[in-house]
């Protein structure tokens, strides 16, 4: 092991959380593995407990670690990368990447639309919506929590949306009633993980979350649902090309 | 003022937000204005506290009103919108939407590159990178807290960097260098405000934001700058357009 350069104007703690990400990238550590603790840290590099302390509480809030109590510290998974470039199926993506997605339907129901879900779907005001609301997981973890909202003209059968648990809801929408969907808006900010939202996505209140809106619209340019999405921080990644 | 619906399947607090809602919607209550108490909005629509307390508490979640303690609830200002479908610069839209965008540079230095920064200007060991640390603001109030690393190659004079203040970075590198950007990709993932940065934007810590990663590159397809942002969700909001 290259020892760190003392002399050097870069800070050891720095020197060290490189070398330590560095192993991480040669996956020399892998996703779930343990690392080194902050003694063998200290024997190996020959630095200060404050010196170790800081280099892995710095890749711990980055990301790249994190820490069980009483255990150790360990190597992050990867993130789940999304890109917004194109339109794009949660499900798809999931099954490109090898993994297997799972959608459970918590609940499908007729309401009154909030003033935002009625402004997405250009409704007159009185007019229902159907709402499902699903948790999604990938291979079995539970990653977003989405509501999608469809004007009742478009839904005619709701029980129809328990399938959804194994297939796409747009692969639904096209088979079970002609819609389909070619076109999408998307809205995006960063929010917190509230109470409910917690339990469901197996997290904790306060973490980092997206909030997404999307609206898709058919073939004729209607809108046909408006989607509120909690996406889990510490485990999506988005990314878009900017031309 | 019609009365709400003491009949209907609607909880009484949801109506009461939709019509709070419907108001601010219509601009009869703008940004910054104060809007009716607790013990007025029980008056006016015969409600109980708590579910005037509810209504209120969702919209004040919901970003769309906010608190200020012994002083009474307000209307939020708008959130910038900003679009993720083509290439943008920060103060070019904020001077579409009448906005005077002012940059404020931090700090401009030589700093050995972290595993991330080097990967994405792709730069081999032991070369070092031209940090620019920039306040973004929009009418006087920080919104984004940016660092820009570019390869020593590109910057031959770093001192040029404190003239961006007033100017682009890519208008500045175009002119000065001969370098245009001309696409970019950019990652980002929901994050909380940390110490530092709260001091800087004038927000509390822990308060979300979204961590934004940007490559831009020039004519040749090389990496000319690794930009790392914070930027406020609280006064920001993405959308992007999927086909």
């Amino acid at each position: 092991m290259k020892p760190l350069d003392q002399g050097s104007v870069i800070p050891l703690y720095h020197q060290l959380k490189q070398r330590l990400d560095a192993r991480i990238r040669a996956e020399e550590w892998k996703p779930g593995d343990k690392i080194d603790s902050e003694n063998s840290l200290m024997d190996i590099f020959h630095v200060s407990r404050n010196t170790a302390k800081k280099a892995i509480e710095e890749l711990v809030q980055e990301g790249t670690l994190y820490r069980i109590q009483g255990k150790g510290t360990f190597v992050s998974r990867p993130k789940f990368e999304q890109s917004l470039t194109g339109f794009y199926s949660f499900s798809r993506v999931l099954r490109e990447k090898g993994l297997h997605p799972t959608d459970q339907v918590l609940e499908v129901r007729e309401v009154e639309p909030s003033a935002i879900v009625r402004a997405g779907l250009q409704l007159p005001l009185g007019e229902n919506v159907v709402e499902m609301r699903r948790l999604r997981c990938a291979d079995g973890e539970p990653i977003i929590l989405e509501s999608s909202f469809m004007p009742k003209s478009v839904i005619q059968d709701i029980s129809v949306l328990y399938e959804v648990g194994t297939s796409s809801l747009y692969d639904l929408l096209d088979e079970r009633y002609g819609v389909t969907v070619v076109r999408a808006k998307e809205a995006f900010e960063p929010v917190l993980i509230r109470e409910g939202e917690s339990v469901l996505l197996e997290t904790e209140v306060g973490k980092p979350a997206l909030l997404l809106e999307r609206t898709a619209y058919d073939t004729n340019g209607e809108p046909v649902e408006f989607c509120i999405s909690i996406v889990r921080g510490d485990r999506c990644r988005f990314y878009t090309d900017l031309v």
